[in-house]
């Protein structure tokens, strides 16, 4: 199965839309006209240059405002036309999009349609060109794909086919069923996008917020399935119109583009995904790795140590220790040259070497290691925000088997500290490039084979920010992305990262965690004296949750969800103490606003140094 | 008449939204609920803070989803009510806003829903509190004011009355003549909001897109004229959400919320508005300083000369030179420590003292001057962009009157160059800060009273970009402004700007720039093919064009638009030069993209520095 793009999806020149089109091994792309017009190279030059880079030009388009004329103006028409023809002969490029007709003065006749379209068929054929004809779902008379497969049956020109484009049929929820009464041999082509479910003009959703597929709401993998049955045999090319994806960096959105295509390959069974191995499952977090500037190191270790984590090893070779509190492992790696973050996750993978190879035939950047000699092969991806996705198994037992991750590490005294109720990593929380927060999500759903949950937008004292979660079946591996709704266009600081632990009663665990010194985020009073005004819940432990700081929200099906923060070290990182009752899936989204204000409160007051009381 | 913004308006902690509601000199403040729940401050102490500041808290808001419940849960929202009312008492505030119930198991009973509001009317008078209640625009049963006044009329409480706000009204377009049925005694507030023109879900749009007065497409002046014609006698509160205005400075965005009140009072002459002086005649730019560091000087006097202005005068005081043609005045400031870049525009006027004293009155940030003795005053007022704006009155006889502008300059030897045919400055084109764009528009429309044309759009390969154009009725004072449609998260460069100069004759101008070593930006081939494929322009005339570089644009009413690029000086700056034919006002949008398109080029291949060939 071939691959396209459209030109119009990626930033940049045109040399560079082709170099990033090539780079993420498109076959083809469709060549937007605009692009053409704003290149300094010619139509031949632009022909040899896709040909070094092996890209076939699938599509020349759009045409305009051609069908449906006063016959007056159909000769004038056909002139505009021609000289687009000799241009693609130039191009080497056989086929025109036209869409259908969008002025004002465009005459409702099916017929006078069709007889124009099969004179503009006629010349086409003359210069070996053949036309594709799209209803757009905002066209004046002609906005359905059943209604333009009409109008191209009755001209009856073998130069004369439709373009499918799932946005516009999905966008105004046409039904499927006449896809399969259109000739194998009449698809002409198929452009796919995909799109956030919105409620506004059609137009303008087309122009800003069309995704690649997965990305968005539509079910592109049952559109595109009809499509292929019917018989289509070109290109499965990507369409997109998107204010994020054209501003970005044109070599990573084409890899996301293409890994967008390679997963709706796999979601529709095709013969061209047998070769990605499914996802592994995953169950949780081996460990994770902060990375800390060496002026932070004593303020991290000392937070980790109130949480409960004790020293347990040390790497043999790199300036990393292993933190832990039973399964729950923290690496602090201490020669990092940045403020505080997380700079790896590792999950537990049934099979890492198949979420590896999955990984690898998904395009995510494998990440090259320092590996010592006789140390663990752990392979590693890098996320969109940079950070490093380990795969590994950590067998039960942790006996020393050949290639384990924890070989590498050294135990120091043994015994640790008390058991303090850390159950597990709940989940990780990270802030994302603003450029890149579809792509991440699709990364994640698709290298990690997570589902991404609803977007929310959560307010904070400096802006809304966008969130979404992503999680496997069970919840045992959950993440949260952030970002901005709206960057602004100065340099931002690198956005807050946190890390949640789950207990089963956090009351207990926070009075533990305080008596070892931790202070948690201080939560307004306001905040219980709205919480007792609108919830039942009973005032003791009202009265506990507001000495501990604990913060409170239920979901529709009645579970509850308990959590208290730390404060922030470095400006970037903190923790959360989770309690998840009744089923509880979400993350306290109705909290987010509190929590940031209390954390603008406190950096305003400049005691951000402050997490521990000793 | 009193003025009070929402503290949902502004960015920052509820200390800074206070601080900056009072620096800006409102007289009081709507209370956003999340706003107090964030905030460390007790309701007391929010009240002392606000005294303080000489702020009143007009409003406490929004209490929600109370009317039109079964009868069995209306004591639990009298109980919720009260803990407020107790939070209101704390905080001095009587009046709480009570948005329709949005609920989906709402009852669509307008006599249950009066009983139940006279209820927690009668609750809130005990406390010495009115409830003011609100139609929103997506209320379940009741979006409609007047449904909500039908409503209040009904439940018959002296402590219930309406709310009106300008958003929920005018984005449904609901007449405005049941206003006037409402008594004076039951208009209890007013919330204003302006918002573009969009064709979108209206929740939505009202979360996201609202702006101040002026900054959009409704009717402010008229609607709340209707208001106070009918009596309303409380503030005239906005009530803004705006993704941009919520992550922006939150001083500098109140007084933009301050201004926007102000020209709203002068559109509607109140009494409060006579003290501003209404704008005085401006008729195109006095002169523009241009800003460069020392290393671009040559650089940028070989392309002023090229462009046929000469050296005419020398700063007597600072390193400042006058060049100039006839009444095309460029002043070059060769002691910047930036790129080069627009430092000032002067604009004539026909009162530049009554100009500042209006842009002081509109709360203008007047800048120091340093004014050597016996030097002009020239009072300036910096821009949102940062860009000086200075008044002045350029004689037309130039004869030297005190106090003239031109006395500070020393005239070099007198000649001057041939005249190339520039006949004045026709706009100037500047790239706006992206969280200051709305504020940029509004400061043009209020300090110097010119007319904002629509937003476009424009294709760079770098993005979207958005562009508005400021104009006075005349044409003579046109400005375009620009800002990227969304910013990135990382510090991004300052952004194009440019300097338009009219001629006569673009051809015959052209040919003799080109004769003084002007190499003008090299238009893309493919241009002229697509234009001569979409127009029908005489081929003698294309091929001049294409031999120059000029560009062509045509508006509906047949004006035509013919202009050319220079190359781009320390990558900010560049000049064009421009012929309008048969009143075009435009500014040959269409072509940006093929500009933009044409500049990135020249930046990639790195020969920026070639912006002549002498």
């Amino acid at each position: 199965m071939r691959r396209g793009i459209a030109t119009v999806c990626l930033s940049g020149t045109l040399e560079e839309k082709l170099a990033a089109a090539a780079h993420a091994g498109f076959d083809g792309v469709e060549l937007f006209e605009p692009d053409l017009i704003g290149s300094r190279l010619s139509p031949r030059e632009i022909r040899l240059r896709a040909a070094e880079l092996d890209l076939a030009i699938d599509l020349y388009q759009p045409f305009r405002d051609f069908e449906g004329v006063q016959p007056g103006r159909l000769e004038g028409n056909l002139r505009r036309a021609e000289a687009k023809f000799e241009v693609m002969q130039e191009l080497g490029a056989t086929l025109m999009l036209v869409c259908s007709n969008v002025s004002s003065d465009a005459i409702d006749d099916d017929a006078l349609a069709a007889e124009q379209l099969h004179a503009l068929a006629g010349r086409a054929a003359e210069h070996g060109i053949r036309i594709a004809y799209e209803a757009l779902a905002w066209g004046r008379h002609v906005n359905e794909y059943d209604h333009s497969w009409r109008i191209v049956r009755q001209a009856d020109h073998p130069a004369l086919g439709v373009c499918l484009d799932s946005f516009h049929i999905l966008s105004r929820g046409t039904g499927l069923d006449a896809i399969d009464e259109i000739p194998a041999d009449k698809l002409f082509f198929l452009q796919l996008a995909d799109a956030p479910h919105l409620v506004m003009d059609v137009l303008q959703w087309s122009r800003h917020y069309r995704c690649f597929p997965g990305q968005g709401g539509f079910d592109l993998a049952g559109f595109t399935s009809r499509v292929l049955s019917a018989g289509y045999a070109g290109p499965l090319s990507l369409e997109v119109f998107n204010d994020v994806f054209r501003q970005a960096d044109p070599t990573r959105m084409a890899v996301d583009a293409k890994r967008s295509l390679l997963i709706l390959e796999e979601a529709m069974q095709a013969p061209s995904a047998r070769r990605l191995p499914p996802p592994p499952d995953l169950h949780g977090y081996a460990f994770l790795e902060l990375a800390v500037e060496p002026t932070s190191v004593g303020q991290t270790q000392r937070l980790l140590n109130a949480m409960g984590l004790t020293p347990a090893a040390q790497h043999r070779t790199k300036p990393v220790t292993l933190w832990r509190q039973r399964d729950v492992r923290v690496l602090l790696n201490a020669a990092a040259p940045t403020p505080p973050g997380v700079a790896a996750i590792a999950v537990e993978s049934s099979d890492p070497a198949r979420s590896s190879e999955r990984a690898e035939g998904l395009l995510a950047p494998v990440l090259a290691r320092q590996r010592g000699p006789g140390e663990a092969d752990l392979s590693a991806i890098a996320a969109p925000d940079g950070t490093s996705v380990f795969f590994c198994r950590t067998d039960v037992d942790e006996r020393v088997s050949a290639g384990h991750w924890l070989e590498d590490f050294e135990a120091l005294a043994p015994g640790g500290g008390p058991f303090t109720g850390l159950d597990r990593i709940d989940h990780i929380a990270l802030a994302q490039p603003f450029d890149y927060f579809d792509e991440a999500v699709l990364f994640y759903r698709s290298v990690l084979g997570l589902e991404p949950l609803e977007s929310l937008e959560l307010s904070a004292p400096s802006g809304l920010v966008r969130s979404r979660a992503v999680t496997n079946q069970s919840g045992s591996l959950r993440l949260a992305l952030n970002v901005p709704l709206l960057a602004h266009d100065t340099a931002q600081p690198a956005g807050l990262q946190h890390v949640a632990f789950e207990c089963a009663d956090i009351l207990a665990v926070g009075e533990q965690l305080r008596a070892r010194g931790l202070v948690p985020l201080a939560i307004p009073e306001n905040y219980y004296e709205d919480l007792a005004a609108r919830s039942d819940l009973d005032p003791g432990l009202l009265s506990a949750m507001r000495e501990l700081g604990v913060l409170y929200d239920t979901d529709h099906a009645g579970g509850e969800f308990l959590h208290l923060y730390t404060q922030t070290i470095g400006d970037r990182l903190f923790f959360e103490l989770v309690e998840r009752r009744g089923g509880y899936g979400g993350y306290g989204a109705a909290n987010a606003p509190v929590r940031m204000a209390a954390q603008r409160a406190v950096a305003e007051a400049g005691v951000g140094a402050g997490a521990l009381s000793g």
